[in-house]
């Protein structure tokens, strides 16, 4: 017995029928003595069809008057929702976010979540009752709907579990939780049982698109376990948890490959202290995220400083990197390499196990994958490569780890 | 220069383009140097479709879960509409029912106005913005949503006109405006140019579809005058505004026909007090609407009581009033006549002059047409009679009070 949070993403909710699947679920938590509070996203490709609509409307639309159209999207999922707990016979109620007092900065579109009013939730739970929660939305302290940008119903199922202290987020997908590496790429990857907050932290930022970061920080912060489930099955799904000791026997717990990448170098400019400052910070007005940063210090007192980002930025970033260049006289062109790829591999074991490098870098090269770039971080290695030979490459380290066997 | 709100009915909101249309009427009113405030209903069927919906979920759906997904569909329109003010080049801003502080009482589905935060909205007037206002939903002193019943989006366009003390609100729609008679029955109708409040609440009352009683009395209790337009062209449509003495020389404005009705009789019922008070409380105890009444005393200290019902209601009222007749000790059985239908005249003139009642019994009797019953008040004249002579009797009655010409 105790609290529960479940949150049901898009696909979850796209249709009448998968809405009562998911009441179902919700009525079997509550029906184990636990109490109840369900988080859900607009139905399938609502949010889509409501951009859509608007950009019909107008080239460029106020983010304000987006937040106040998009917020429709998930409201009239919780009613929905409500209404099949109605006629599954168990009481229900729907709050949309400003009607829990999800009070959020007035960041437009991409708010960040301020407060929430639990009271009003623990009222309805005293009284028996299921309840339900918009998603990736809140309201200004003016009151001002604002929405969660992406993954946003994630953050509102981890911020709900947190405030509620609730025993355990659920996270329903289409999946049947978080695997060692993408299995559409690696026909043996294996579902992961448990995974940690720090570890699940790199893997999203790695791509791994089930969960965001910011909902996986969020869990970590106020220590909320999350359990990434499949909509469809009964089956556990992977556990995100506080790192215990034993998970450091564990080297590498997932793999990630990032495709689509071009590099970035920005050759022999002065090596001189905030010249990555400017770099960086150009860049980031212009609305470009960087995946990797590799600086090195030539012999000369110059740098090079060589970035990745996803090749569909190429466009964007070309006449920034040119007029920086410039301005920092840079004393040669820059080069943009494209078609890399990004092979990573992730495990809290690397902090206290050495070799897990080298084990890495010897198992591409004994497949003659050639490593252009390495960048690391305490629980994270991941090698730049060619991009064809992207698949081919996680697969090599998932064997290389035997990540298919559970350990 | 003044304050006008404009209100933009389902159809004139339908798609993008009659959003950029209407949205270029409130610019032409802004222009003029007017304060403009607008208030839109869903689009379409918008309505429709989310009430099909939950019945797909639900055969019942608690009311107010019901009323959280409707208020989704105006508020759809107000960011939509926002956003094309915004790409023509003008400020606007959108506000939900609750965003306005627009608190109703806690009737879900009918919920009625109590008060409207008129601040905020002048606030923002006096920025230079367009406001635009969420039609048909309020929220309940406790945040619930709600909806204000049919014809609410006209409700919420009174009742910001009235608290903003607007010098007009314009009710655009499809047609030009109100009618002599319905033109699709009397093919010399016309647009009528004025018409009192009292007169329009007659109308109303006996169908003519383009304003609801509820709004119109909110009008005349405001003393908002009313303006019913078409969006598709700029004639001037009708004016609703309070009476004013040369009305009374137009003995009548407007003719009305009502199909469809069933006259219920309780014979011989013991004419004591109370007894139509326990009729009718049990009658509208079972949600039915009584049209008319027609009671008279017998010589032997019975009553004969008859109502006019629609026929649609014809199923739900048989098995009221067949309890009724035993509880009351009725001598005969009810007596049940259909197909009949209803041909009133309305006017202000009839307070003052006599003999409107007469030419319309002369004008029907030489048309052949048999009146059944008369029921009259103030402003108004009806006659019930055979459903099949109903469009002959409108069109008569339509000529023998000449209103296809302007008096």
């Amino acid at each position: 017995m105790g609290l529960i949070v479940q949150k049901f993403g898009g696909t979850s909710v796209a249709d009448a029928e998968r809405i009562h699947r998911a009441a179902k679920r919700a009525i079997a938590a509550k029906e184990k003595g636990n109490q109840v509070v369900v988080v859900v996203s607009a139905m399938g490709d609502a949010t889509d069809d409501l951009i859509a609509l608007a950009k019909q409307i107008c080239a460029d639309p106020p983010k304000r008057e987006m937040d106040q159209l998009l917020a429709t999207g998930e409201q009239v999922t919780i009613a929905l929702m409500a209404m099949a707990l109605h006629s599954q016979g168990h009481q229900a109620i729907s709050f949309t976010g400003g009607q829990i007092g999800l009070v959020t900065d007035n960041a437009f579109s991409k708010a960040r979540i301020q407060s929430i009013n639990k009271q009003r939730i623990f009222e309805q739970l005293s009284e028996g009752k299921i309840v339900i929660i918009a998603g990736f939305q809140g309201v200004t302290p003016d009151g001002h709907f604002t929405t969660l940008g992406r993954g946003g119903s994630n953050a509102t199922l981890v911020a709900i579990g947190a405030v509620l202290s609730a025993d355990v987020c659920e996270n329903y997908t289409d999946v049947d939780g978080i695997y060692t590496a993408d299995p559409r790429i690696v026909k043996n990857a294996r579902k992961i049982d448990r995974i940690s907050y720090d570890e699940m932290l790199e893997l999203s930022g790695l791509g791994a698109s089930v969960l965001q970061t910011r909902a996986v920080e969020f869990a970590k912060k106020y220590n909320v376990p999350l359990h990434v489930r499949n909509s469809q099955n009964d089956n556990e799904g992977t556990w995100i948890v506080a790192e215990t000791p034993n998970m450091e026997h564990i080297l590498v717990s997932g793999a990630a490959l990032k495709k689509d990448l071009t590099r970035v170098t920005i050759k022999s400019v002065p090596d001189r202290p905030g010249i990555a400052a400017k770099i960086f910070g150009d860049i980031a007005a212009a609305n470009i995220v960087v995946d990797d940063i590799i600086q090195n210090v030539m012999d000369d007192n110059t740098a090079h400083i060589s970035f990745t980002v996803e090749h569909g930025d190429l466009q964007d970033i070309k006449p920034v990197v040119d007029r920086l260049c410039t301005e920092l006289g840079a004393r040669t062109a820059p080069i943009y390499h494209g078609d890399l790829a990004k092979v990573s591999v992730v495990g809290v074991g690397m902090r206290a196990h050495t070799g897990v490098a080298q084990r890495m870098f010897k198992a591409l090269a004994d497949g003659h994958i050639n490593i252009q770039n390495i960048t690391t971080s305490e629980i994270k290695i991941s090698c730049i490569i060619d991009r064809e030979q992207g698949n081919m490459a996680i697969q090599i380290v998932h064997d290389a780890f035997e990540l298919e066997k559970v350990k």
